[in-house]
């Protein structure tokens, strides 16, 4: 994938963590996506479509999980809630909609995000992409963004029995 | 959430059904997606954007997966590998595509499909979005076609930080 396409979204988790949650964050070394690896407990996915179309998944762990809620609701919820589940949301939303606003030549949309919650989930990217992962460590623990675009070819959806 | 953006996907879950698999196929009764509840262990999620965005996932027990791949491919793996996830995210693209082809009045893009293996994996929609469950019976097992979008207000991307 290429590099102009990964840059927003180092961006953007950064500006996320230190601009909305005041937490120091740290990039590690982005590395290939390894298929059907799980990662952590919770995963925010959001759609991408435009010149680029594919997949970004945020993944934390329960624990960070809980962190970044309490941060920015001032409350720590006991469990995997509806409260943690539209955080998460929002979290991905949030990275998404920075780096989509820093790659505006692609014209990309976003869709609405989607939480998984589950120990032992693994999340495959279709064979098509070659997902590229981004690992962080931030005050509020670790984070994991899974950026997975493929170019768009006119007409391949059509093949969808349209 | 209208009931002219769930016909199509009745529809077309039924077309690559009889039509791309040769399985009869016959619809449950459709009903709102209880959040939190897992469906089955595997699951096609497929992002749309345009006039109404969200997500759609095609649920499916192992076996049905299975059995999917090997109508498909005339060859049955023994377990969750890629080639069964390809069939998946196929799968969801087909169902995907042939419902957006008949919507194009809302003028929705698609993006690639992403898989989720796992036996616990809890999928939730964001709460501003009331998810449809569409449930069938087909010969070669049991369906779930769960749909969540809702209309894409202009300019409610760009609270996202950019």
């Amino acid at each position: 994938m290429r590099v102009e396409l990964i840059n927003p979204f180092l961006t953007a988790t950064c500006d996320v963590f230190r601009m909305m949650l005041g937490s120091e964050i740290h990039r590690g070394t982005p590395g290939l996506k390894q298929s059907h690896t799980p990662e952590f407990e919770v995963s925010g996915l959001i759609g991408f479509s435009g010149s680029y179309h594919g997949m970004v998944v945020v993944s934390l762990s329960r624990n960070t999980a809980l962190n970044i809620t309490e941060s920015m609701l001032g409350q720590r919820p006991e469990e995997l809630d509806d409260e943690v589940v539209d955080t998460v949301g929002e979290l991905t939303n949030m990275i998404a909609g920075g780096a989509k606003a820093q790659l505006e030549q692609y014209q990309l949309s976003i869709g609405l995000p989607t939480v998984i919650c589950g120990k032992h989930h693994a999340i495959s990217f279709p064979s098509s992409s070659v997902p590229i992962s981004l690992p962080f460590d931030t005050d509020l623990g670790p984070i994991c963004v899974d950026i997975g675009l493929a170019e768009a070819k006119a007409g391949t959806e059509a093949t969808a029995g349209g």
